[in-house]
């Protein structure tokens, strides 16, 4: 039963970084919860988190901890999506009969087949989650309240998710300053491998070919502002990309193959010296990118940088 | 001969934009040239230079205007480089017997190749350069005095080009807060083409690929923070591109080669479902990308976001 307007009593984040670092935070803001248990790795990080006020208490996963979600009414998982599979197993007898679990991993199809394997009577009210926000930094250390504010919340509940399940947690990353959007898993699983995976991928692979050759040091000191903002999300955590890319393989592979041979199209007006191909093929990218900026940011000039 | 202590007397831009503008606001700042006249295509973009004292005198192309040649000691040809053949072929009669030519491009080899093909006599004072610098902006309105502070210029004479021209070009840029550098052009252009050219094209590709399909604003309305970094590069202007792809394109079509042949083992990798395969790529490129970055910006933290 929720106090003084709180939207839920008791809320369990499993892993206290960045993400869940922040929901805590947000939420107390808000005064959306009572109490929040944190659970984690590390000792030193839950320290962290209980000095700065991220969570209430703090128990690691060495310990014994599952005892915390029989009477929690949400239990959010903010670990690695590679790390879910083996939490679910160890979670799922736990979970009272009304307690609703969740995520914020950045795939959404797999993370469902780890409910669906292990969750048994909490599926129901398993709501999967995605929060598109983010900062280079990690640990309970970096979270701060307004990390949601205005950003997207993606939940991908199936057709057995309880649909007051989902409006908690809706509530819930509204309350933290979120918008909240809904899509099937499969799309937004096809949709990030897009925009998200996609240019990871190419961003690893165009440091990493450079960086293996005889003359790195020469290329990289000659590579300024444009190389930087299109190489920024090379320098992303490769255990978790590695989840990322395997986690969301198929969409990924698809979306790679999709891309080479658009490449292969560009590189053939490059080759044939098709100055007017060229033109319109880097014009409709330019208007694009032009639009989605002015788009995003209200009307602001678009950010195109002339660097030569 | 030169007053006060300046490096030139007179100068000639040809193209008073961004860089051509600058170049002239920060001489002037240094006291590096007593007088600056503006060549340009439209009198209105020579009315604003003239009103914002970037230039002392200005006419248009389409006036008679190469009688200023004669006396200048330096002409600085910053317009795009695909204008630039057309450019030396009508100003190489009219040069005066010690004029310095220089230029702004992107690309190196064709410049030189264009030069050689026109400039005659003139041909050994001519010193190809490229200053690496630049904004999202375009026109005289939008030079600054400080645009090539603590940038490299990279001037890439031949074996046939008077040294003394050569090192008062250098005087010039390091007058304008640049660090010069000096490369063979075609390691210049095969520099470029890795570090800048490729990224540019592989931003445009994915944009452009993206903006083909039928539900786009589905994809692009879920694209975040990696993405607007990612693609920035992708809303330059598609007219300097074309011209730097064609006018770079052997190298060019050798980067995409390369790179086709990484992101194709890449892929390779995820199809295997080869996790420590992909973990040690991704780690070589984040560990190549947060050396870059904290060896550039000195010490400060690497930049790379944790983006979900």
């Amino acid at each position: 039963m929720t106090q003084h307007g709180a939207i839920v009593d008791k809320l369990v984040i499993v892993g206290v970084g960045l993400i869940g670092g922040s929901f805590a935070l947000a939420l107390k803001a808000a005064s959306a919860v009572r109490e929040i248990v944190g659970i984690g790795r590390t000792q030193s990080n839950l320290d962290d988190a209980l000095r700065l006020g991220v969570v209430d208490r703090a128990l690691t996963l060495e310990s014994a901890w599952t005892h915390e979600l029989s009477d929690a009414d949400v239990v959010l998982f903010a670990t690695p999506v590679g790390e879910l599979d083996r939490l679910f197993a160890v979670s799922a007898a736990h979970f009272g009969p009304r307690t609703i679990v969740s995520d914020a991993g950045s795939t959404k199809q797999d993370v469902i087949a780890a409910a669906r394997k292990h969750l048994r009577a909490a599926l129901s009210r398993f709501v999967p989650a995605h929060p598109i926000a983010g900062t280079e930094h990690t640990g309970a250390g970096a979270a701060f309240a307004t990390l949601f504010r205005d950003r997207n919340v993606v939940l991908t509940p199936t057709a057995h998710t309880d649909a007051r399940a989902t409006q908690r947690m809706r509530e819930l990353w509204e309350a933290a300053g979120a918008t909240v959007r809904e899509l099937d898993a499969a799309q937004h699983d096809r949709i990030f491998a897009a925009v998200s995976h996609l240019p990871h991928v190419l961003a690893f692979t165009l440091v990493e070919e450079l960086a293996q050759r005889p003359d790195a040091p020469t290329f990289f000191g000659y590579a300024a502002s444009g190389f930087r903002d299109f190489t920024r999300i090379a320098a992303s955590s490769p255990e978790m990309w590695r989840d990322i890319a395997l986690a969301n393989r198929d969409a990924l592979l698809a979306e790679i193959t999709a891309y080479r041979a658009h490449l292969d199209a560009m590189a053939r007006l490059v080759e044939m010296r098709d100055a007017s191909g060229l033109l319109a093929a880097f014009a409709r990218a330019s208007k694009a990118r032009r639009e989605w900026s002015a788009a995003r940011e209200g009307g602001v000039p678009a950010d195109g940088p002339r660097e030569p």
